[in-house]
């Protein structure tokens, strides 16, 4: 229970970090829509491990095979399952843990709640089963592209207490990708660098906010009144690793305003389309996306396992210490990004088929 | 779609603000459990309009009445269906909405979606949906009490920039209900009073943060990776009316720590049991509980709907401006304070079941 | 759980035979759709106890009372939620069922399963619950017909060993409820009525067969592999109460041809459409409309409960006998009717959404 | 849609007849179980192609692999997928059916729905999908098995007009293996095997009856009212492969006997527990399982794909004739055996396990 998200764009992850691999199945695609194994491969390469210095030296290419559901290039509306070997996993690394629990990490959650584990490089609760959230988003993404030109843009908007100065409303990939850091605000993303370095050096590890925004949605997505947009959204935030907190629009410094500051007055634009003066809505209201640019911010803790020692207790009921061998993110932001546009294409895409599947026939009604 | 949640304690509520009435079935409630409208009525009384002078003013009595799943005061297995009559619904304040758009309400949206919409009080958009939440977390918090002792303490911890001092391992219901602004820390409630009297004289409103406490919750709940409990509180949360994000444990603070600062050492308690120090994680690791308390925040916008004349615009396309008439709350805390704990008690109380339902025959493996 | 019927138009129903009323809420409906109580009326009156003297005599009028989800007389597209209460209870009939089981009844495996149970008129157990699918058949059945021209027809195939020649293809409404046996066979239908008057004078009851035809149904609808039209239909009709048995075309019978003789050979009709020349498919193809005739078969037990003495036991483990008492049915099919057919509404409309979910946005991608 | 099957011990199936390969994630397994492909395996062997000289002659070895969820060869309570390559595919065998509908076959209604298809072996229509039911069905049982001693036993129980007599009492595994066709009345399956044979050099195919019997099947699951235990095995079986009729208990024929005569009376066993005389419920009662064998039987049309010429049209609206080539089984029964069992296994380990989440805490409450 609990590996699938999603009511008709429907995906399921499976796999563990030192496994035969991880993937996913994607159920419910609209069929005949052409995508490739190159398509989710520039996403997959944007989390991979590896990819720069300030992140998990861990060599895994991330190669991903489209099984089924694809055939002469087109989705044919059954299922997509990708997969993605794993190939470079050290396991002995991990040995340390069959026995102690790592601080603040799944480890003794998972024994507690199965009453065994996959120790091997934190086995399902690895940031490596968010590969297959990956590849999907991707799929996602290009839906949302080709039926309504969505754009989703994540980005480091913070890291400790290092915050960036970047217009959701005017954000490109390209100045996102521009650095290792994914900081938009090179500026900021220097003296990120530069802390991400002294930390790795400290042998430890720190945490930050990513923001992401999504343009061009089309309004009326959302299903009050549990399934609203945002609290989708949240979820879908909140199921990634390390995560601790999700905003909407104002967030939480929109309590400290009154009514009169926050409320998002109505205008009517040159075309007569009603549009929101403000947007502390966040592009949604009561549930349901008004057709402004939807920004959430995520924030996420500094990772679990560090190479500091730290005090712990081992499986069987002694206080031990731990300083953490296997190769780990200092920080998780810059691979976080990825993950966080993920998740909200998969929101919105698995939406937008949900509004089509409710509403788009009531024109023959009137 | 989307009026549903939960996956074995499944919850689906109905209703309209101005219709024939609100409430809930609940589908999957286990069985034997003795239940009255007279417990239910306890947790709608600290939700309805009405109870004091710093809320709206409409006189609804939200009186309960079990139409079935319960059979000489037990649960019978079968969907319990709990209904709250409107009576006071007085839908001539409402005529100027059936033109004009509230702004940051749910007007606009719902029109953009359906096509038309119930103007009457916001219809099902309006707060007053949650009674069946409020009904149907009486019930789950019944039901994790007795097999678990669990208990749920709900409070305001800020209005606006005022912010209370409370314990969460040790705040009480009795302090919680000790005012009516549901503030445990009885001076700074004093200034929150005066505050919200203020914003009433204003014709305006004001938001806030309410904390929420489960404490003496088992081990194990919560099912990686989508449904880890602390998503499924995410979404839970912010499926309220106005909520603007969630965090749990150290939250958004959070980020400004290093793994080593935040992290949660283990210990073992004098009795042999795993414990942590401190409690940064918000009692859930991996997604699953670990027997810490849960502690999560929800901040909450200013009400959207304001006395003060605000610019907007007509269904049919025209500026124009609103000074909404009709009985809203300057303050949704206080009312918000059941809200949060109800949906608290949902999910702890959807995943015992889950659990039980996954883990609980595997000692027969063994 | 167990209570929701649907994906997408889903259905939750509730109440029991001698509680406050039953119930159904309706998510998912598309927004604008006309509908009166007066409608679902019309179909509640075929289902309704006391119609005729074939039926049990209860006299419930059933009337039923929207509670929300509709305005001004039209659907919003949030939970339409039907209630009728019960009037004509008299649970002292069922007095000596508190202890005694009835022979092939749900008494012993609800007392199994819940440990306690509503024993009043059978409780949740009771044909009663279906009065939430019919009404909210009323809703598909105006969905389907006014989005495609779907017409649903089910009518009483076979009484005992009494079988009528009724053809699918041309069987009209009025033929069904020209006789209270709704066997549009007049001839069978009159065999049929002598042989339900002496089975009420034996104080005995019978069973039989319902059919039902779907026509004008689109192609395309049914989603392989687990819900394939005939899954979904299967599932609808074998949780109708006293179902043993269901088939689609050729069924049973079918697996007495060979491939040559059985299978359904296309041609192209004079407008060019690709059609079938037999319809031993029963209108779906690999779980999926072919747009022939939809044409299912369901076979309804004998009434299980009847005033002969039987041998049975008690709930505290005693052997007696038991003679019934309370108002049933000799016969349930006249009144199965409407509710086979509420069943394909239901399965149909909900595959019609979905199609519409997943397949009708894919013109963007040519 | 539609992929997946089970709410809390839930199978997600995947692949096409000749695309990369098959399988099936299964979420949702109880931990701690030990199992192995090599069980798995087993299974797998009973259903692949060219195991006897009157099944296809395709020759697919179909060994599984387990990608995750298993650990040290038990089960860690994460996803378990499982993938079978495809190695023996001849797509040129299928370049007629580019563009010639077969009859009777999924290729004309995939193509309406998703606007193209696989074609190659019928694509995700092929009865290979049922390597991922089979592989999960093996695990199920296992699962019942252990928790309690729960059998499951499938046969062919006719095949055309050929009837055999089996006492689903105490038929035995052994019994059923004990020849090709999997008729475990040897005198009847003698007969069986000639028809076949005949049918071969025929070109044609047949089809027949499946019957499984579920015995030790613990009281008490199955979840009224549209999740009744008898609804969820209908569901199952009616979206295999070629499956036209379901029936439970005394199922169609039952329709031919009184109430007095269907009823299965009760009476108390010498160690004192409630049980029937007869058996015509087939198990169930009310929905819920009361602790005798259920029994059901499946009908499944002749193989669709025969060599034999018929009148078809083409994808683009012309009338030609079609003779398939590619290898197909001339009767679906023999491999259908271990797909009906394996649907059988899913709803009642499902059951088994959503009676757990429900029930087995309200003893707390007496």
């Amino acid at each position: 229970m609990g590996n699938t998200f999603g009511q008709l764009f429907k995906i399921t992850t499976f796999g563990e970090s030192h496994g035969g691999g991880v993937g996913v199945v994607i159920d419910g695609c609209p069929p005949r829509l052409e995508i490739s194994e190159e398509e989710i491969q520039l996403e997959l390469d944007r989390r991979k491990p590896g990819q720069s210095n300030i992140v998990t030296p861990r060599k895994e290419s991330d190669i991903c095979k489209i099984i089924s559901g694809v055939f002469k290039g087109k989705t044919t509306g059954t299922p997509i399952a990708i997969i993605v070997p794993n190939t470079d996993a050290r396991s002995q690394d991990y040995n340390e843990m069959v026995e102690k629990y790592r601080p603040s990490h799944a480890d003794a959650t998972y024994d507690a709640k199965y009453g065994l584990r996959d120790w091997r490089g934190g086995g399902r609760s690895s940031a490596r089963e968010t590969i297959g959230r990956v590849a999907a988003g991707a799929i996602a993404k290009k839906i949302l592209k080709q039926i309504a030109s969505v754009e989703i843009i994540g980005y480091v908007k913070q890291i400790k207490d290092l915050q960036s100065k970047v217009d959701p409303n005017i954000v490109t990939l390209e100045q996102v990708e521009n650095n290792i850091v994914r900081c938009p605000d090179a500026e900021c993303a220097e003296k990120m660098l530069a802390l991400i370095d002294q930390i790795i050096r400290d042998h430890n590890s720190i945490g930050g906010i990513v923001e992401c925004v999504a343009r061009n949605v089309p309004q009326g997505l959302g299903e009050p009144v549990f399934d609203k947009l945002e609290a989708d959204l949240a979820k879908g935030a909140m199921s990634l690793p390390a995560s601790k907190g999700f905003e909407i629009g104002s967030g939480f410094a929109g309590t400290l305003l009154t009514g009169s500051e926050h409320n998002d007055e109505y205008y009517l634009d040159e075309t007569g389309n009603i549009r929101t003066k403000t947007n502390r809505s966040g592009g949604i209201q009561g549930g349901i996306s008004n057709g402004e640019n939807i920004v959430i911010r995520v924030a996420f803790k500094p990772t679990a396992t560090i190479g500091k020692e730290q005090n712990t207790v081992t499986r069987s009921g002694a206080e031990t210490t731990l300083a953490a061998k296997g190769r780990h993110d200092p920080c998780v932001l810059p691979r976080a990004v990825p993950m966080v546009e993920a998740m909200m294409a998969l929101v919105l895409c698995d939406h937008l088929l949900r509004h089509q599947g409710q509403c788009s026939l009531s024109g023959k009604f009137d």
